[in-house]
């Protein structure tokens, strides 16, 4: 099994990230502080900090919030601890170093820290790991104290932590005493694995471990633990007996069988590739086959049945969860941003277990499309589902509200707009990864990254201004002359790739798994250039999938297109794009910030008088315009469709 | 306005809907029987006939069911009276007295009949209409008792029902002291009408009147009833007050603003379509142009916005209800069987108000494709909700488990199997309406009917294999010559149709709203044959109807045709009727009891390893071959599909 390892010190000089992270510093970062401060007017009050505040015996009041109220606090941390990697920011770094300091002193004497149980039900603790996310909770933090600590080098976040971990490590465990749980929504066996990689210290290793091989183990804990739950007084609000689990079963939270035998992806989709997640880092740190497998099965589950094509996860909101193979209804769907931001983090570690252009494909389709639409382009507001289609009866249908036809402020439970910050803000994490001897280059993000192949120092820039154009220069700097590999991926979508070092053309005939591996010895700014064909690809999809049959999506590059009222009228269902028809791609620098939009000659249906008939169509000429998918509801609000009606 | 009126003495001698009308009374009528009397192994209990008789005092133990309970008792006598009018039966008839004598024995002294109240909440009667179904139940006692008393002659239950009538009169009006009120389920309105036609007491045309008139008036009735209700101890059992009229207001019972100022067809589609009925009938009876114009504007909406090509209404499960025009999603829908109904006996009520085709066409769409479908040919099994396409994934959604994807032996809200039960026993009411002097044919039932027009008494048979041959012949007795008009429906579905009397050709260029008037002295014997051609129709869609768009569905004559597993294996979506495609019909006696099917050349397209590509497609010829909606899922369980995509 060749692993390779996360690159650190990369440098985004990307017009289009570098945007989207000083949209996070200066509009996402603020405005999610003044959330969690309740200074947002006419906006569902967070409480998250006051909730702190009063747990640490400085404020008075009672607790207030969802269950998982404390997560969002963490996610902000972990937003800024990003952040100040390229963003220095002495006022910020302050507030942060504020907070912690407050989570220190919220913090029990024996390391507890979760406000809901410390102010609501302070003898109940771990009765409802089913419902209640305390672990949950607990591995944000864990995510947040040590991107703190990677960022800022300071230890005390990373301390309370680890006395914290201490606890649950007492507390967890198949040895006798110990309660023999696992979370109800996975999240602190990713982040465990994290603190192992910052201390090296193997508890943390193992506690991760015993997570995810208690999992689903018969008598499922769940079960007994909601029996033990009848004895006590709890007032939890997530305690609806009537609708366990939304009627999944265990299914729900991936606790129905053992992980290893888990062969298809199911339940709460966020949970789901949380888990996933941590099965991976574990199998790359361990060199565990089988859980190994079993995530290249799950992945394989997850993209060839269950992904929408932005990649969009979750097919139902009942459970937010995935259903079954092919279920990808477009208008009543989940695509929570939160799941597609995990199956983007997913991705990332299955391409460390395995450089498989496979799984760059799938990251470079959530990072560009399913996140990224969760925002708008000036981070003032965010969508929790992300339809592919908002027709104009989304309103009225009650089976339908979960879907915004609007981007949000804010949400009561809101999970998804830190998530999607710390996603952009991390984003350098995706680019590269490498072995001692091979630099991956997984993504085309301009900007600088530095690092040490076959023991000497090299540094390579990206230039270029994908995903607009496929022209992308690379420049290696290395001192002296280095021998090592560049590995470039050459993205599944592009059939036609050129590529040429200092000007001489380079063979793709042998790709290793999508990638071109240029062995050489590299000398002082050596450039490679490399050309990939953005030809506008007409996707279908698989006959299966029901409702998107006669239909075909619009993808450039990376970029997956939808077509909106305010460039089409109204009833984009009454539009027809013949197969023939050749469509023309043009960078507009006033349109949504900058984007390349796309038109074709089409038709629209006339409207008849009957609801049916047999009478043969009308249809009318019409120029049909597409623009990113990401960046729809940017310009009010309307219909918008990613499926688009061949004839 | 030129009101046409029912023909009574029609027999029914056609090949199609007599071998249904003998299954209601052999297979039906019997098993619904001991549905009532909880004869039926493995099946919910019914208990209905078990309430009466405690209601009685001729039994000990509780009231069990549902607040409308009652009514299956209702919907059953009333068959039973449709049924006896050409399958006398002298023991079914005994079985009804002593029902009707039970009835008698349960009614409370003055003249009340429920057995809900009168069990577990007496001294709460008429504090719930908006849930309870008081008036509802009494209107199907009064529909059963008119047809009952038309059949038999017998005066027991009218007797009964007037009895309670009177009460209901008394409790009910604007006068002082009268509650205000009027049902949250309407259908005693549209019973009262039938109740004023057999008595001729016009007090009850009046009360009729009321309840429309009152309806949707400031202040809403049901807002101050909910409010005085707080303040007694009542049990109801549909009392979720979180949930109140399913999140759709008044809308929901059609209650939201007075009946004359509503535009579109809301809420609740059974209890919509039974108030437009009743809307109708006293338009028709009244002359009340504002009702009528009412009635016409309600109709447009929902034929030419809301409704399937089946004639199934109702297009989600939440609140069983209409939703916005074209929204018609094909898999999630209500379409209850009681729903479609109800628009037949809707479609039969505005032809009588104005004998224009296009009431007819809907009649005839409605009998023949989403009422029949809640059957089996067997009359063993049921449908409540009716979907157009049946997917893989109906089991594992849970938004979509009220749609089952086989019929199912009985209910616990039995409504539907006795409604269409009603529906096919006095199908012989649909077929001809009267004035003085002229007959119109509005479908096409081979049998015989009996009138006076013009003062002589005539009689005319209808002899055909209608719905699967377009050849009718129709044969016109009277002893002596008589001077009238033969009306004949040419269906709106039929662009090539053929008259001849007595051989000669008869031109159809002056069309009154779609019937061809034939004023002649008719002759003994005089013979009128009519050729309407059945060619295959490709139906296709509005342009607003976003779900249906690139697919059409197969029609010929009345008939919609859907495309199943059996025939065509499975994953129907990915099949592909080419636009040129010839369709071939053949009769075939021994496929699901004698049906015309369709067959044509298409494609499948091949499944392909990506859930996306953009690479060709690969199309597989495969004989495409469809069965008529009506009878689909009679050969087992599996995919289905009406919408059929082209290529």
């Amino acid at each position: 099994m060749k692993v390779t390892t996360p690159v650190k010190h990369v440098l985004v000089e990307d017009h289009f990230w570098k945007k989207y992270k000083q949209i996070v510093a200066n509009e996402v970062i603020p405005y999610q502080w003044k959330a969690l401060n309740d200074e947002l007017p006419n906006t569902e009050p967070s409480h998250a900090i006051e909730n702190f505040r009063i747990a640490a015996g400085e404020s008075n009041g009672e607790f207030y919030g969802t269950v998982f109220q404390d997560s969002d606090v963490a996610k902000w941390l972990e937003t800024v601890a990003y952040s100040l990697r390229d963003n220095p920011n002495p006022e910020l770094e302050k507030k942060a170093d504020e907070v912690i300091s407050l989570l220190g002193r919220s913090q029990a004497a024996d390391g507890y820290l979760n406000t809901y149980y410390l102010l609501k039900e302070p003898n109940n603790r771990w009765t409802n790991l089913r419902d209640n996310h305390e672990l949950y909770c607990a591995g944000h933090f864990i995510e947040a104290a040590v991107a703190y600590n990677e960022t800022t080098g300071k230890n005390e976040f990373l301390s309370i932590m680890e006395k914290y971990v201490h606890l649950i490590d007492q507390v967890f465990g198949t040895e006798e005493g110990k309660i023999k749980g696992y979370p109800g929504h996975e999240e602190i066996e990713l982040a465990l694995v994290k603190l192992f990689d910052v201390t090296q210290n193997e508890k943390y290793l193992r506690l991760a471990q015993y997570f995810i091989n208690q999992r689903g183990q018969e008598p499922i804990y769940f079960r007994e633990e909601a029996e033990k739950r009848k004895k006590i007084d709890t007032a939890s609000t997530w305690n609806d007996e009537k609708n366990i689990n939304f009627g999944l079963g265990f299914e729900y939270q991936q606790a129905h069988q053992p992980v290893r035998e888990q062969k298809e992806a199911v339940g709460h989709a966020v949970r789901a590739v949380y888990l996933y997640i941590a099965m991976a880092d574990l199998a790359a740190k361990t060199g565990d086959s089988s859980l190994k497998e079993t995530c290249e099965i799950l992945w394989d589950d997850v993209v060839k049945n269950k992904m929408y094509i932005t990649a969009g996860i979750g097919s139902a909101v009942n459970g937010e969860a995935f259903t079954c193979n092919h279920d990808l209804p477009n208008d009543s769907m989940y695509c929570e941003t939160c799941a597609s931001v995990g199956l983007a983090f997913w991705a990332n570690r299955m391409l460390r277990l395995d450089a498989n252009r496979k799984y760059a494909d799938v990251l470079e389709r959530a990072i560009y499309n399913g996140t990224l639409s969760g925002m708008d382009l000036d981070g003032k507001r965010f969508f929790y589902v992300n339809p592919l289609e908002v027709n104009p009866f989304q309103h009225v249908r009650k089976d339908q509200q979960h879907v915004k036809v609007e981007r949000q402020k804010w949400f009561f439970c809101a999970c998804c707009p830190p998530n999607l910050a710390r996603m952009i803000a991390s984003v350098e994490d995706n680019i590269y990864t490498q072995t001692d001897d091979t630099l991956y280059t997984h993504l085309y993000v301009a900007g600088k990254v530095e690092t040490t192949l076959s023991g000497k120092k090299i540094e390579i820039t990206q230039s270029h201004q994908y995903p607009w154009d496929g022209d992308i220069a690379l420049t290696v700097n290395t001192g002296e002359p280095a021998h090592f590999n560049l590995a470039l991926r050459i993205p599944g979508w592009c059939q036609n790739a050129v590529v040429k070092v200092n000007g001489q053309l380079i063979s793709l005939d042998r790709l290793e798994k999508g990638y071109l591996i240029i062995e050489r010895v590299w000398q002082q700014g050596d450039s490679v250039s490399l050309h990939l064909d953005m030809q506008v690809k007409r996707m279908r999809s698989h006959p299966l999938v029901s409702m998107n049959q006669g239909q075909s999506a619009l993808q450039r590059g990376p970029i997956v297109y939808c077509i909106e009222e305010v460039d089409n009228g109204a009833n984009l269902a009454g539009l027809r794009l013949p197969k023939e028809s050749e469509i023309t791609s043009q960078f507009k620098e006033d349109v949504l910030n900058g984007v390349v939009i796309l038109t074709a000659d089409g038709y629209r249906v006339a409207p008849s008088n009957e609801l049916y008939s047999s009478e043969q169509m009308e249809l009318v000429p019409q120029k049909i315009t597409a623009v990113p998918y990401y960046a729809w509801c940017n310009r009010g609000t309307g219909e918008m469709r990613v499926w688009i009606y061949e004839s």
